[in-house]
């Protein structure tokens, strides 16, 4: 591993059990039947223990939007040409994709990084230029990018993460844009999980049958390419990954080592996040899964790490925009925390014996 | 039926398939995959054609919270004993329960009712004196409501929804508090749906599950000694329901009747929901079910009313607060709805012939 990855191995920060503790009690003494918040109950407390805070917050939130191109995109993986991963960079800094909109609409911090698209587009306002390379190589015939290309995508991703600290962020999400990339998420996904293609592929953003058929043996050659070459999560991640993958690994990992908890989105950044977590096994305990994606694999990589989605609205977008569309549970789970008045605050008479 | 309730036959606005349609063109042109937001982009079409125009909103957002009281209470069906309903209600107007805070983080308006507490509690500043009767009488040992009540209480309601509509709400949520009132809503189910109380019966705010079997065993009861008397939705709300109930079947179908789409909270208004479509099957296109709560009985409602909850967050307050939860689905699904760009908007390549 490259010596600027050595931060890979600090630890992630430990969960405050004493602040989580004390969400609960005070959970326990709000004027309403324990337990009747359900999940909203669960989210404080977790926040509680994350911010190690009694009274945790999710604000402000801050976006981190990876762009990136992929060579096996030439293997024609995707229901989309290349072309669409410049295009759409340029709809979301103009404000009119989908997570621009919600970044707008939540008052989200949105920070968007080209780290690597197929072609310069040259400045685009609002779009940070930490471009790695021009696209990564084509996974089903080369590794996806070299060793000093890992570290280069990783540190980039740390970098924004600290950004985002520095900013005074509460929550981390992480999105992505890069036409193709399912494609990479899949063979990272088969290769960790050790799962066959055609158990986790799916249709991305629209593939027909036959499409997604030819994914998965796209991903199966792939698989037998790299299957020799080494099966550490850093080299599966630079063989079989992308840059925006890569950059959002490293994100997530410093995000927990310093305490910044995180809501995950879909599919590509749950595979991101699944590396992290076999390089930082304790990383799972920072990570809050927004949605259950329409993407097939998702559901496998959620079990893995013992998550349980917020929400599960067939959404199949990515660019963060699950995680996005979730924040409101967590803005509301954290007032109800703070403003809800307890029984003697309220004067109000506890339950009978039946909940005690 | 009462005279003044002649109201209750009007028919309910039809749905305008035109809007629906104009929206779900704008949905396929918006730059993202076709149908990639799943759920949000229903919703969007959805209130589209509830709210006639392609350009739906949810907002104003008005709550109406409807308290009062049960005869029924004095045979031990609750957790918390029946003078919470008027400390819960002055809890409520000082901002410190759960839709209170709701309400403000959503700036939401709350119009709060009491349509009948066991005891009158004087002004309260914030609440609506609008008192129907002392609570209802013990529906296990006679006759809810008189025919006299149960026309007021659905009046009440009507007049409430009737406001929310002159303030220009776009949006309708009812909430409930009332101790005891789980049992009303579970022996309602059970004679609209023709089903034994043990399979609708659970703990509502906490019961153990020896208070469970009890409860039952009062519904059971009170269902064999109505059983004779009529099963018409009105004949069975008056026998079995409880003022707040009755109220919210009243504003229910008005804003059916006048074109305000509602979002259903839990079990209580839920069961409202279900005499309200009894009464008016059309309403049934007008509910958009929220959330699944973990009171049992409710997905025997949600399921015969055909509906699909947005959350399943195992949420059990009542209040509202399960329907306030999922405002900002709708807020979002209007905004990416209104301000996301078309593909031709933004210059992005559309899909390759996958997805069409």
């Amino acid at each position: 591993m490259s010596e600027s990855l050595s931060w890979l191995t600090q630890p992630c920060l430990p969960i405050d059990a004493m602040a989580a503790d004390a969400a609960r009690r005070r959970q326990d003494h709000l004027t309403k039947p324990r337990g009747s918040l359900g999940r909203l109950e669960e989210l404080a407390i977790r926040l509680a223990g994350l911010q190690g805070t009694p009274n945790p917050t999710s604000d402000p939130v801050q976006i981190l939007l990876f762009a990136a191109d992929h060579g096996v995109a030439a293997e024609g993986v995707s229901a989309f040409p290349q072309a669409v991963t410049v295009q759409m960079v340029r709809n979301i800094a103009a404000g009119g994709a989908a997570i621009a909109v919600l970044a707008q609409a939540l008052d989200a911090r949105l920070e968007i990084l080209d780290v690597g698209m197929a072609t310069d587009p040259g400045p685009i306002p609002g779009v940070r230029p930490e471009r790695i390379g021009p696209g990564t190589a084509n996974l089903a015939r080369a590794p996806a990018m070299t060793d000093a290309q890992l570290a280069a995508a990783m540190n980039t991703g740390r970098a924004a993460a600290e950004r985002a600290l520095d900013g005074g962020a509460r929550l981390l999400i992480c999105g992505e844009m890069g036409i193709g990339n399912t494609t990479p998420a899949t063979a990272l996904t088969c290769a960790l999980l050790d799962q066959p293609a055609e158990v986790i592929v799916g249709p991305g953003t629209g593939l027909s049958p036959e499409g997604v058929a030819h994914k998965a043996d796209i991903i199966t050659r792939a698989l037998a390419l790299h299957a020799s070459e080494g099966s550490t999560p850093t080299e599966l991640l630079a063989r079989l990954g992308g840059f925006e993958i890569a950059a959002m690994v490293g994100a997530l990992i410093t995000a927990a080592q310093r305490g910044l908890p995180i809501l995950v989105d879909g599919f590509i950044v749950s595979a991101a996040a699944l590396v992290a977590a076999r390089l930082q096994p304790e990383l799972r305990h920072w990570l809050l899964f927004s949605h259950q994606s329409a993407e097939p694999g998702h559901q496998q990589i959620i079990a893995a790490l013992e998550g349980d989605p917020l929400l599960d609205l067939g959404m199949r977008l990515g660019e963060g925009s699950g995680a996005a569309v979730a924040v409101p549970l967590l803005r509301l789970a954290c007032a109800l925390h703070q403003q809800m008045a307890t029984f003697a605050e309220a004067g109000v008479s506890e339950a009978d014996g039946a909940l005690d």
